[in-house]
């Protein structure tokens, strides 16, 4: 199979989904799939909070870590993520929608670069991740 | 209060824990802390798991997150991550006990530094943290 | 002095070029400065060039640096970078011009997280830096 | 050539040196190279300060890029950095000798992980910087 015969994105991720457990456990959507792009969301709920009522910030890494995933799977190989850095910018708390976009910035043979924002339902940024992927040699399958 | 009167920090850590749904949903346990330290174990469950039968990069980031929060708060003060750099470095699955050690690199009245060390029950390093914290003025008030 | 009383941001990115020697060394030029937002340039020289005749990491850095100070500068107040993460994109070499763009993503009292955009003259992107600053309580004079 | 063949670290590291302006510029010189490991250092000059005569981040950053392409070269192939975050913790300046250290935390096939310290000659961390390299299949030929 070549790259340009890999399956639709949308395909890909929703493949990807029905099988990640915690992904389904924070109750995550996919709204929109493209080459090198993803968008999900999901709902906090109280079993995400920390010890402050807040969101935890590794519930927000998480969202922004497999939206990560998701976008560089768009292009069909399995791939890694080696390096993310996120900032937390904003508070967010039970009972709110996060919007999580990841959108490829750089991608080269064997790394990619992507850069994902996490916003609540008023469109604010609450995290900004610059994540970086490995891109290894193999092709995601589906089976139908 | 002043930072002389500081509660002890393995007290500290507990009480956080036990309002920390997040954390408690991931079964962390803490093994030791002190001023500046802190280190928690868990051990993976399915729900963890991502679309490849590894250890979700959340779930990683999640216990260092934790651990980062632990460490910060042994100061007495309530602190927040503001950037994380992490590095994931080798895989983990199922059943696998995971042990993360937060230590201070460098601490002002505003901000701090922390290294997290994430590794396997091997003693393999599995991810490493950098964490930066910003320091607020709110005492953290244990309630017995 | 209030901050609505802060100088031109232009005036100040100029005040604090002029007295930094690196960044002068460099070769940097302000493009536009404006409330969180400042654009510079620099020309590649062969003494910025590392071992493989490709512009050293290190210079692309102290221009993404710079453009990040000087953004965090327009505000009024003192502010020290304390958390930078930059992803090295594609190569640039002696002789290229390169813009750089340093745009604030969230301020708070406290701290701030600014996106540089680096690229070259033919607008692709060479670097991505995420940087976040301290904001100290001390304000910029001017002296003229 | 095959990897067990590469030559002695010590001299990858001064090969690499010799033809590197930018650090020559900063006059950094080598103390130490082993497999994975390397140590330089420099005296800050005046030209290497900012507007605040300290010195400029950017200088900082470059001895700790330096160092960390160094160390991965010892393994005698030509390794790219893709991905550094660095915290700055304390201030130098005109005169101070900086000492910066880079050690290897993870390395595959195609990536490395490394750990830069950097120090002042009191021992005190100035900045931390953690360094991801994507490892080319280019080896690096000393030509005698």
């Amino acid at each position: 199979m070549s790259e340009n015969d890999v399956p639709d994105p949308l395909k890909i991720v929703h493949y990807l989904l029905k099988d990640d457990p915690f992904s389904l456990w924070m109750g995550v959507e996919v709204e929109e799939a493209r080459t090198g792009y993803c968008r999900i969301s999901c709902t906090v709920t109280e079993s995400m909070l920390n010890g402050f009522s807040v969101t935890h910030g590794g519930i927000i890494f998480s969202l922004a870590d497999t939206a990560l995933a998701f976008s560089a799977a768009t292009y069909g190989r399995v791939s890694l993520a080696i390096d993310n850095s996120i900032s937390f910018l904003k508070k967010s708390t039970n009972g709110d929608k996060i919007i999580v976009i990841s959108d490829v910035i750089h991608i080269t043979h064997k790394t990619g670069v992507f850069e994902v924002n996490v916003k609540n339902s008023n469109e604010e940024l609450i995290a900004l991740m610059k994540g970086t992927v490995y891109r290894t040699g193999e092709i995601i399958k589906i089976s139908e």
